[in-house]
Protein backbone atom coordinates (compact mmCIF):
# COMPACT_ATOMS: atom_id res chain seq x y z
CA UNK A 1 0.00 0.00 0.00
CA UNK A 2 1.82 3.12 -1.63
CA UNK A 3 0.80 6.54 -0.36
CA UNK A 4 1.01 9.49 -2.08
CA UNK A 5 0.45 12.77 -0.66
CA UNK A 6 1.36 16.55 -1.47
CA UNK A 7 0.23 19.62 -1.71
CA UNK A 8 -1.96 20.79 -4.73
CA UNK A 9 0.13 21.97 -7.95
CA UNK A 10 3.22 19.31 -7.12
CA UNK A 11 2.48 17.15 -9.53
CA UNK A 12 1.40 14.11 -7.77
CA UNK A 13 -1.94 13.27 -10.08
CA UNK A 14 0.70 13.47 -12.88
CA UNK A 15 2.75 10.85 -10.72
CA UNK A 16 -0.03 8.77 -9.93
CA UNK A 17 -1.26 8.47 -13.71
CA UNK A 18 2.26 7.43 -14.83
CA UNK A 19 2.90 5.03 -12.33
CA UNK A 20 -0.38 3.30 -12.79
CA UNK A 21 -0.18 3.24 -16.50
CA UNK A 22 3.75 1.52 -15.94
CA UNK A 23 2.64 -0.89 -13.55
CA UNK A 24 0.59 -3.95 -13.81
CA UNK A 25 0.30 -4.76 -10.24
CA UNK A 26 -0.40 -1.17 -9.43
CA UNK A 27 -4.08 -0.47 -8.68
CA UNK A 28 -5.16 2.89 -7.71
CA UNK A 29 -7.63 3.54 -4.63
CA UNK A 30 -11.04 6.15 -5.91
CA UNK A 31 -11.76 8.36 -2.48
CA UNK A 32 -15.30 8.89 -2.44
CA UNK A 33 -16.38 12.74 -1.56
CA UNK A 34 -19.30 14.31 -0.88
CA UNK A 35 -17.99 17.43 -2.86
CA UNK A 36 -18.99 18.56 -6.50
CA UNK A 37 -17.53 16.84 -9.02
CA UNK A 38 -15.19 19.50 -11.14
CA UNK A 39 -15.53 19.60 -14.87
CA UNK A 40 -12.25 18.11 -15.84
CA UNK A 41 -13.35 15.43 -13.42
CA UNK A 42 -14.79 12.01 -14.44
CA UNK A 43 -17.34 10.18 -11.75
CA UNK A 44 -15.64 6.85 -10.80
CA UNK A 45 -12.32 7.44 -12.35
CA UNK A 46 -11.51 10.69 -9.95
CA UNK A 47 -13.74 10.29 -7.33
CA UNK A 48 -16.81 8.75 -6.48
CA UNK A 49 -19.40 11.24 -5.85
CA UNK A 50 -21.96 11.13 -3.53
CA UNK A 51 -24.57 12.50 -1.27
CA UNK A 52 -23.77 13.63 2.10
CA UNK A 53 -26.84 11.20 3.30
CA UNK A 54 -24.66 8.06 1.03
CA UNK A 55 -21.78 9.12 2.98
CA UNK A 56 -22.28 9.01 6.68
CA UNK A 57 -24.18 5.67 6.12
CA UNK A 58 -20.63 4.69 4.68
CA UNK A 59 -18.79 6.17 7.82
CA UNK A 60 -21.50 4.02 9.80
CA UNK A 61 -21.44 1.02 8.65
CA UNK A 62 -17.73 0.79 8.66
CA UNK A 63 -17.12 0.74 4.85
CA UNK A 64 -14.13 3.39 4.89
CA UNK A 65 -10.90 3.17 5.83
CA UNK A 66 -10.45 6.18 6.70
CA UNK A 67 -12.06 9.46 6.20
CA UNK A 68 -11.58 13.01 6.99
CA UNK A 69 -13.42 16.24 6.63
CA UNK A 70 -11.72 19.35 3.87
CA UNK A 71 -12.80 22.89 4.23
CA UNK A 72 -16.66 22.03 3.43
CA UNK A 73 -16.90 18.59 1.91
CA UNK A 74 -15.94 14.79 3.29
CA UNK A 75 -13.32 12.48 1.57
CA UNK A 76 -12.82 9.07 2.57
CA UNK A 77 -11.44 5.52 1.24
CA UNK A 78 -13.96 2.73 0.55
CA UNK A 79 -12.56 -0.45 2.19
CA UNK A 80 -13.93 -3.30 0.22
CA UNK A 81 -11.81 -2.57 -3.37
CA UNK A 82 -8.65 -2.33 -1.29
CA UNK A 83 -8.77 -5.47 0.88
CA UNK A 84 -10.06 -7.28 -2.74
CA UNK A 85 -7.02 -5.99 -4.17
CA UNK A 86 -4.50 -6.82 -1.40
CA UNK A 87 -6.27 -10.57 -1.37
CA UNK A 88 -5.50 -10.57 -4.97
CA UNK A 89 -1.72 -9.85 -4.36
CA UNK A 90 -1.42 -6.18 -6.29
CA UNK A 91 -0.41 -3.16 -4.51
CA UNK A 92 -2.74 -0.43 -4.01
CA UNK A 93 -1.68 3.60 -4.78
CA UNK A 94 -3.66 6.20 -2.42
CA UNK A 95 -3.79 9.85 -3.19
CA UNK A 96 -4.75 11.07 -0.06
CA UNK A 97 -3.69 13.79 2.18
CA UNK A 98 -2.11 13.75 5.97
CA UNK A 99 -5.14 13.75 7.80
CA UNK A 100 -6.20 10.35 5.35
CA UNK A 101 -2.44 9.07 5.83
CA UNK A 102 -2.39 9.26 9.59
CA UNK A 103 -5.68 7.24 9.65
CA UNK A 104 -4.68 4.94 6.89
CA UNK A 105 -1.09 4.10 9.04
CA UNK A 106 -3.07 3.48 12.17
CA UNK A 107 -5.51 1.22 10.21
CA UNK A 108 -3.29 -1.32 8.04
CA UNK A 109 -0.10 -0.30 10.14
CA UNK A 110 3.07 -1.54 8.36
CA UNK A 111 1.87 -2.66 5.14
CA UNK A 112 1.22 1.16 4.37
CA UNK A 113 4.17 3.53 2.83
CA UNK A 114 4.59 6.80 2.70
CA UNK A 115 5.75 8.85 0.33
CA UNK A 116 5.37 13.10 0.19
CA UNK A 117 5.80 14.52 -3.19
CA UNK A 118 7.16 18.35 -2.49
CA UNK A 119 7.28 21.17 -5.14
CA UNK A 120 11.23 22.36 -5.85
CA UNK A 121 10.21 26.27 -4.31
CA UNK A 122 7.39 28.39 -3.37
CA UNK A 123 7.42 30.08 -6.76
CA UNK A 124 7.01 27.34 -9.03
CA UNK A 125 4.33 25.82 -6.83
CA UNK A 126 2.23 29.28 -7.52
CA UNK A 127 2.82 29.06 -10.95
CA UNK A 128 1.95 25.86 -11.70
CA UNK A 129 -1.29 26.55 -9.44
CA UNK A 130 -1.82 29.52 -11.46
CA UNK A 131 -1.58 27.94 -14.73
CA UNK A 132 -4.68 25.77 -13.97
CA UNK A 133 -6.82 28.02 -16.29
CA UNK A 134 -10.10 26.53 -14.70
CA UNK A 135 -9.44 28.20 -10.76
CA UNK A 136 -9.49 31.91 -9.58
CA UNK A 137 -6.92 34.02 -8.20
CA UNK A 138 -9.21 33.09 -4.99
CA UNK A 139 -8.59 29.67 -5.30
CA UNK A 140 -5.14 29.79 -5.80
CA UNK A 141 -4.29 31.76 -2.98
CA UNK A 142 -6.78 29.43 -0.76
CA UNK A 143 -4.43 26.73 -2.03
CA UNK A 144 -0.93 28.11 -1.57
CA UNK A 145 -2.46 28.78 2.03
CA UNK A 146 -3.79 25.22 2.05
CA UNK A 147 -0.39 23.48 0.38
CA UNK A 148 1.65 25.57 3.05
CA UNK A 149 -0.48 23.49 5.95
CA UNK A 150 -0.18 20.25 4.00
CA UNK A 151 3.79 20.66 3.82
CA UNK A 152 3.88 21.31 7.52
CA UNK A 153 3.30 17.41 7.48
CA UNK A 154 6.10 16.24 5.80
CA UNK A 155 8.17 14.59 8.69
CA UNK A 156 5.18 12.24 8.58
CA UNK A 157 6.26 10.21 5.78
CA UNK A 158 8.53 7.75 5.00
CA UNK A 159 10.00 8.91 1.92
CA UNK A 160 10.26 12.67 0.60
CA UNK A 161 10.47 13.12 -3.58
CA UNK A 162 11.37 16.85 -4.70
CA UNK A 163 9.47 17.40 -7.80
CA UNK A 164 12.21 19.33 -10.11
CA UNK A 165 10.87 17.46 -13.35
CA UNK A 166 8.41 15.08 -13.63
CA UNK A 167 9.89 12.39 -15.26
CA UNK A 168 12.77 11.65 -12.78
CA UNK A 169 10.01 12.19 -9.73
CA UNK A 170 8.13 9.33 -11.28
CA UNK A 171 11.11 7.39 -11.70
CA UNK A 172 11.79 7.94 -7.87
CA UNK A 173 8.65 6.53 -7.05
CA UNK A 174 8.76 3.73 -8.87
CA UNK A 175 12.31 3.15 -7.75
CA UNK A 176 11.06 3.14 -4.18
CA UNK A 177 8.00 1.15 -4.89
CA UNK A 178 10.05 -1.42 -6.56
CA UNK A 179 12.18 -1.19 -3.73
CA UNK A 180 9.55 -1.62 -1.26
CA UNK A 181 9.04 -4.89 -2.47
CA UNK A 182 12.51 -6.34 -2.51
CA UNK A 183 12.32 -6.08 1.29
CA UNK A 184 12.65 -9.12 3.14
CA UNK A 185 9.88 -8.64 5.34
CA UNK A 186 7.77 -8.19 2.19
CA UNK A 187 8.79 -11.37 0.30
CA UNK A 188 6.10 -14.71 1.36
CA UNK A 189 7.60 -17.92 1.60
CA UNK A 190 11.05 -16.68 1.34
CA UNK A 191 12.71 -18.84 3.73
CA UNK A 192 11.09 -21.81 1.81
CA UNK A 193 12.52 -20.88 -1.19
CA UNK A 194 15.54 -20.80 0.78
CA UNK A 195 15.30 -23.65 2.20
CA UNK A 196 15.65 -25.09 -1.37
CA UNK A 197 18.81 -23.68 -2.05
CA UNK A 198 20.60 -24.51 1.00
CA UNK A 199 19.52 -28.13 0.88
CA UNK A 200 19.56 -28.55 -2.66
CA UNK B 1 26.75 2.59 2.90
CA UNK B 2 25.24 0.12 0.49
CA UNK B 3 25.98 -3.37 1.60
CA UNK B 4 25.90 -5.87 -1.02
CA UNK B 5 26.34 -9.87 0.19
CA UNK B 6 25.82 -12.95 -1.73
CA UNK B 7 26.77 -16.54 -2.11
CA UNK B 8 29.76 -16.90 -4.78
CA UNK B 9 28.27 -17.20 -8.43
CA UNK B 10 24.70 -15.81 -7.51
CA UNK B 11 26.31 -12.42 -9.74
CA UNK B 12 26.84 -10.28 -7.09
CA UNK B 13 30.47 -9.21 -8.91
CA UNK B 14 28.68 -8.26 -11.94
CA UNK B 15 25.99 -6.26 -10.18
CA UNK B 16 28.10 -4.19 -8.44
CA UNK B 17 30.56 -3.31 -11.49
CA UNK B 18 27.43 -2.39 -13.22
CA UNK B 19 26.10 -0.07 -10.55
CA UNK B 20 29.11 1.56 -10.64
CA UNK B 21 29.37 2.45 -13.50
CA UNK B 22 25.79 3.58 -13.89
CA UNK B 23 26.37 5.92 -10.10
CA UNK B 24 28.89 8.54 -9.93
CA UNK B 25 27.99 9.10 -6.74
CA UNK B 26 28.98 5.56 -5.17
CA UNK B 27 32.57 4.48 -4.44
CA UNK B 28 33.83 1.29 -4.04
CA UNK B 29 35.32 -0.21 -0.74
CA UNK B 30 38.71 -1.94 -2.08
CA UNK B 31 38.67 -5.12 0.83
CA UNK B 32 42.46 -6.22 2.00
CA UNK B 33 43.01 -10.11 2.30
CA UNK B 34 46.01 -12.13 2.83
CA UNK B 35 45.10 -14.38 0.07
CA UNK B 36 47.02 -14.87 -2.84
CA UNK B 37 45.41 -13.25 -5.48
CA UNK B 38 43.78 -14.82 -8.93
CA UNK B 39 45.20 -14.54 -12.17
CA UNK B 40 41.98 -12.72 -13.48
CA UNK B 41 42.44 -10.23 -10.32
CA UNK B 42 43.71 -6.59 -10.43
CA UNK B 43 45.35 -5.49 -7.34
CA UNK B 44 44.46 -2.89 -5.67
CA UNK B 45 40.73 -2.91 -7.67
CA UNK B 46 40.17 -6.27 -6.67
CA UNK B 47 41.65 -6.38 -3.37
CA UNK B 48 44.32 -4.81 -1.88
CA UNK B 49 46.59 -7.98 -1.57
CA UNK B 50 48.86 -7.98 2.05
CA UNK B 51 50.95 -10.20 3.64
CA UNK B 52 49.46 -11.39 6.93
CA UNK B 53 52.13 -8.91 9.21
CA UNK B 54 50.69 -6.15 7.58
CA UNK B 55 47.24 -7.23 8.26
CA UNK B 56 48.08 -8.18 11.64
CA UNK B 57 49.22 -4.52 11.99
CA UNK B 58 46.33 -2.86 10.10
CA UNK B 59 44.13 -4.70 13.16
CA UNK B 60 46.03 -3.29 15.84
CA UNK B 61 46.03 0.28 14.75
CA UNK B 62 42.20 0.55 14.08
CA UNK B 63 42.65 0.97 10.42
CA UNK B 64 39.95 -1.64 9.76
CA UNK B 65 36.38 -1.22 10.17
CA UNK B 66 35.72 -4.98 10.08
CA UNK B 67 37.92 -7.92 9.43
CA UNK B 68 37.20 -11.67 9.98
CA UNK B 69 38.63 -14.84 8.45
CA UNK B 70 37.50 -17.29 5.78
CA UNK B 71 38.70 -20.46 5.38
CA UNK B 72 42.39 -19.86 5.68
CA UNK B 73 42.55 -16.27 4.81
CA UNK B 74 42.15 -12.92 6.34
CA UNK B 75 39.63 -9.98 4.57
CA UNK B 76 38.92 -6.38 5.90
CA UNK B 77 37.92 -3.16 5.30
CA UNK B 78 40.20 -0.57 5.52
CA UNK B 79 38.68 2.38 7.42
CA UNK B 80 40.54 5.80 5.83
CA UNK B 81 38.69 5.49 2.34
CA UNK B 82 35.22 4.84 3.91
CA UNK B 83 35.56 7.72 5.94
CA UNK B 84 36.86 9.62 3.34
CA UNK B 85 33.86 9.24 0.97
CA UNK B 86 31.07 9.32 3.14
CA UNK B 87 33.01 13.29 4.56
CA UNK B 88 32.78 14.01 0.27
CA UNK B 89 28.95 12.86 0.49
CA UNK B 90 29.44 10.04 -1.53
CA UNK B 91 27.76 6.63 -1.11
CA UNK B 92 29.99 3.49 -0.42
CA UNK B 93 29.32 0.10 -2.12
CA UNK B 94 30.74 -3.16 0.16
CA UNK B 95 30.75 -6.72 -1.38
CA UNK B 96 31.31 -8.09 1.76
CA UNK B 97 29.99 -11.27 3.10
CA UNK B 98 27.53 -12.20 6.16
CA UNK B 99 30.39 -11.84 8.76
CA UNK B 100 31.40 -8.31 7.03
CA UNK B 101 27.94 -6.94 7.20
CA UNK B 102 27.28 -8.12 10.53
CA UNK B 103 30.48 -6.23 11.81
CA UNK B 104 29.94 -3.23 9.60
CA UNK B 105 26.16 -2.50 10.88
CA UNK B 106 27.44 -2.59 14.48
CA UNK B 107 30.34 -0.62 13.90
CA UNK B 108 28.46 1.66 11.34
CA UNK B 109 24.89 1.76 12.76
CA UNK B 110 21.66 2.91 10.72
CA UNK B 111 23.43 4.36 7.75
CA UNK B 112 24.11 0.62 6.49
CA UNK B 113 21.52 -1.02 3.69
CA UNK B 114 22.27 -4.73 3.54
CA UNK B 115 21.07 -6.42 0.77
CA UNK B 116 21.48 -9.94 -0.17
CA UNK B 117 21.51 -11.48 -4.00
CA UNK B 118 20.38 -14.75 -4.38
CA UNK B 119 20.54 -16.61 -7.70
CA UNK B 120 17.10 -18.32 -9.02
CA UNK B 121 18.21 -22.12 -8.08
CA UNK B 122 21.01 -24.22 -6.93
CA UNK B 123 20.97 -26.01 -10.64
CA UNK B 124 21.47 -22.46 -11.84
CA UNK B 125 24.24 -21.32 -9.07
CA UNK B 126 25.74 -24.94 -9.69
CA UNK B 127 25.97 -23.99 -13.49
CA UNK B 128 27.48 -20.60 -12.81
CA UNK B 129 29.90 -21.82 -10.34
CA UNK B 130 31.02 -24.75 -12.85
CA UNK B 131 31.20 -22.59 -16.34
CA UNK B 132 34.04 -20.38 -14.21
CA UNK B 133 37.20 -22.05 -16.30
CA UNK B 134 39.49 -21.47 -13.42
CA UNK B 135 38.15 -23.67 -10.97
CA UNK B 136 38.68 -26.83 -10.22
CA UNK B 137 35.77 -29.64 -9.86
CA UNK B 138 37.08 -29.69 -5.80
CA UNK B 139 37.08 -25.61 -5.62
CA UNK B 140 33.34 -25.67 -7.08
CA UNK B 141 31.99 -28.56 -4.46
CA UNK B 142 33.57 -26.20 -2.01
CA UNK B 143 32.18 -23.37 -3.20
CA UNK B 144 28.74 -25.22 -3.46
CA UNK B 145 29.14 -25.83 0.45
CA UNK B 146 29.98 -22.71 1.18
CA UNK B 147 27.33 -20.69 -0.54
CA UNK B 148 24.85 -23.02 1.74
CA UNK B 149 26.13 -21.51 4.41
CA UNK B 150 26.14 -18.27 3.47
CA UNK B 151 22.65 -18.11 2.43
CA UNK B 152 21.60 -19.28 5.80
CA UNK B 153 21.95 -15.36 6.45
CA UNK B 154 19.34 -14.19 4.27
CA UNK B 155 17.54 -13.14 6.92
CA UNK B 156 19.91 -10.60 8.53
CA UNK B 157 19.46 -8.77 5.24
CA UNK B 158 17.29 -5.60 4.74
CA UNK B 159 16.50 -6.48 0.97
CA UNK B 160 16.33 -9.77 -0.97
CA UNK B 161 17.07 -9.61 -4.96
CA UNK B 162 16.41 -13.10 -6.55
CA UNK B 163 19.26 -12.80 -9.65
CA UNK B 164 16.86 -14.13 -12.08
CA UNK B 165 18.20 -12.21 -15.18
CA UNK B 166 21.35 -9.76 -14.36
CA UNK B 167 20.03 -6.44 -16.03
CA UNK B 168 16.71 -6.70 -13.72
CA UNK B 169 18.51 -7.71 -10.88
CA UNK B 170 21.06 -4.53 -11.89
CA UNK B 171 18.01 -2.41 -11.70
CA UNK B 172 16.52 -3.36 -8.68
CA UNK B 173 19.50 -3.09 -6.92
CA UNK B 174 19.88 0.63 -8.18
CA UNK B 175 16.10 1.07 -7.01
CA UNK B 176 17.13 0.19 -3.89
CA UNK B 177 20.00 2.64 -3.85
CA UNK B 178 17.82 5.70 -5.31
CA UNK B 179 15.05 4.82 -2.90
CA UNK B 180 16.96 4.67 0.11
CA UNK B 181 18.42 8.14 -0.43
CA UNK B 182 14.83 9.70 -0.76
CA UNK B 183 14.04 8.40 2.91
CA UNK B 184 12.93 11.08 4.85
CA UNK B 185 15.86 10.92 7.40
CA UNK B 186 18.74 10.78 4.99
CA UNK B 187 18.36 14.38 4.01
CA UNK B 188 20.21 16.90 5.18
CA UNK B 189 18.57 20.02 5.99
CA UNK B 190 15.19 19.08 4.61
CA UNK B 191 13.45 20.82 7.36
CA UNK B 192 15.01 24.05 6.47
CA UNK B 193 14.09 23.25 2.52
CA UNK B 194 10.40 23.37 3.52
CA UNK B 195 10.71 26.04 5.64
CA UNK B 196 11.24 27.97 2.62
CA UNK B 197 8.34 26.91 0.88
CA UNK B 198 5.94 26.93 3.95
CA UNK B 199 7.16 30.69 4.90
CA UNK B 200 7.70 31.56 1.05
Amino acid sequence: MLILSSPSGAGKTTISRELLASDENLWMSVSVTTRPKRPSEIAGEDYRFVQKGEFDAMVKNGELLEHARVFDHHYGTPRAPVESSLRDGRDVLFDIDWQGAQQLTEAMGDDVVKVFILPPSTAELERRLTTRAQDSAEVVASRMAKAAGEMTHWAEYDYIVINHDISDAVGEVSAILCAERLRRDRYIDLSRFVGTLTEG
